[in-house]
């Protein structure tokens, strides 16, 4: 790989060799013969109803606590929309994913980072803080947390739901990276262990296409309900076409097959990261990741971060900046390592030249 | 027709007939074919380019000055994030979109209604208001509007443009119904008339289908890029498969032998409108449209509407409140008839059952 090739460590994109076009094709055409009459026309706004009826039954749950939308961000507006007021307390993990800070900032909320151990959120910062104040909610990413890569273990879950019940809090557990898992076992989600107070986001972005926009919420019937009049109020009717697509897909069983396809293409690419990591960056620390979209590498105190962001610069890298991802403040020292997007060959060369930058930096710095 | 079939006066939605699935089915897979890589991916939250080129080729603009999202209701709702702060004051025309009403609510501002006259609002009652104070936008339907049926005249457009000059407000022009001309000819956009101070709203819901949500704003690229910085903090990106449909649509030029059909379907149904409300509501106003969805009908004063509602529905027929149109109160005497989801036998026999109604109810209040 030549050296002036830019390897982008930016955004969590799906590899371009995981959107199957053809099968998308294929249940965009079938769709529109079978259903075309109501996926064309206006609809519900709580999303396409052989879509919601599929999603209720792969998690137990019943149609009128499914809505879909054109992505799951989306609903995250909704829902912040529907609950918050400006002054109201969120929590969010610290680090967290950057757009969901830039969402709640718009809502004008009083913003308080927990901040993350290897396992997940510190319980113990959580407990403290809601002897202060208790939040409207707590958003929270348990499965290969973006950015950290961080899963949340069964003990901080279960700890989670207790707070939130014992001191009335909604749990918004974003979930759009669970399905893939590349090593371990699976634990519950939040929802499973508590779906009174877990309001649960989940996306086909990462397992089907971005470029459809389709994200889905399962909750408590009045709250999906609630969610549908904001959505109504603000576009009518989400993207139809879309979601029949997505519903085909699934109808033909083509999903679960497709998400184990996706998992052969990314689990080489998450173990070149770790490999990397450990080859070229042995005295930074980061999350070994069972799955998901990222690894996140925390640089050791004393790094001159400055130096190495104009060193990576220089070898052909584009990264994006920590402290993005931290709502109060901090995460100089913090990278979010992205690696569906990239071949296992780039992602070496990629983190060799983070090893040399980093090198150069701190000799630099001497 | 049997007078128990229920014949509805609600939505405004497009004829089952005018959906043209087959069409809309090879250009999904035709799109899919040539550009799927881009369109199943995150792309720009400003849009589809090839659509956004397209469309500013039609407008006479650059790409930078269109903005495409799902549904121009959201585009809507963007502009009004991005503009408006709680006790900002906005004006619209009274009546107007219900939708509308709901979204400024939302934001908490001072909504001031402008009365319409049969060539669009109060120009005089617009100065006068403009006097007092002066609002962040005006809210404008200037083509057959929703729920009025009124087309802005030649010199009140004029008059409008001047005023947002003088005194510096935005005017949001929404138009999805512009194209849809079934009598006389085109006025000129307030878009054309002035493109520093409108922001131009439209949409393919009316004339290709409402459920794959694509509406666009054309507006100076300043205001394009800070309501696609509010759309990417939103949604990321738009769904991309619709507008890569709408694209190839307008790409092999069938959207205007389309909009070509969609007139001789609907021609009809408004003249049925027309004809039925002189022959069975000649007491009641109605505007002559010449084009759009809808004719707004005002019953005179002094009509017991309470009574005429219960015995509509007693006939079969199913209204809309038309207290939802004004900003401020008032518009009970007011009753939207959208005409084109109706043939024009269920025309002829719903107004014939709105007459005998509020002929049942004047002789019941006597």
């Amino acid at each position: 790989m030549a050296a002036e090739q830019i390897i982008s460590f930016t955004r969590g994109n799906p590899s371009p060799e995981a959107l199957d076009r053809e099968k998308i094709e294929e249940c965009a055409q079938a769709v529109l013969e079978v259903d075309g009459s109501t996926i064309l026309q206006y609809g519900a706004s709580a999303g396409y109803m052989p879509l919601r009826k599929i999603l209720a039954e792969w998690h137990g749950r019943s149609p009128e606590e499914i809505l879909v939308s054109n992505g799951s961000l989306q609903i995250l507006e909704f829902i912040l929309a529907l609950l918050l007021s400006p002054g109201d307390t969120v929590f969010v993990e610290a680090p967290t994913y950057d757009r969901t800070i830039t969402l709640l900032r718009r809502h004008q909320v009083n913003l308080v980072g927990i901040h993350m151990e290897s396992d997940g959120l510190s319980t113990e910062f959580l407990v403290e803080q809601l002897e202060g104040v208790v939040p409207k909610l707590l958003y929270i990413i348990p499965d290969f947390q973006n950015p950290s890569g961080v899963t949340t273990s069964y003990s901080k879950r279960r700890a989670i739901i207790e707070l939130a019940d014992r001191y009335c809090f909604w749990v918004v557990e974003d979930s759009p990276y669970r399905a893939l898992r590349y090593d371990g076992s699976d634990l519950p989600t939040l929802l499973s262990m508590n779906p009174k107070r877990v309001l649960h986001l989940s996306s086909f972005s990462k397992v089907l296409s971005p470029g459809i926009r389709v994200g889905y919420l399962v909750a408590p019937h009045y709250s999906v309900k609630g969610v549908a009049e904001v959505a109504e109020d603000t576009y009518v009717t989400p993207s139809l076409i879309s979601q029949g697509i997505a519903w085909e897909f699934c109808h033909r069983g083509w999903l679960q097959p497709h998400i184990d396809k996706l998992k052969g293409f990314y689990q080489p690419r998450l173990k070149a990261t770790l490999s990397s990591l450990a080859e070229h960056l042995p005295q930074a620390q980061w999350c070994e990741t069972e799955g998901g979209f990222f690894v996140g590498v925390t640089f050791p105190q004393g790094t001159d971060m400055e130096g190495f962001r104009r060193e990576a610069k220089r070898e052909g890298l584009a990264l994006t900046r920590g402290e993005n991802f931290f709502p109060q403040g901090g995460g100089e020292r913090f990278l979010r390592l992205p690696f569906t997007a990239l071949k296992p060959e780039e992602i070496r060369e990629g983190i060799s030249r983070l090893g040399k930058a980093a090198e150069r930096a701190s000799s630099l710095g001497r």
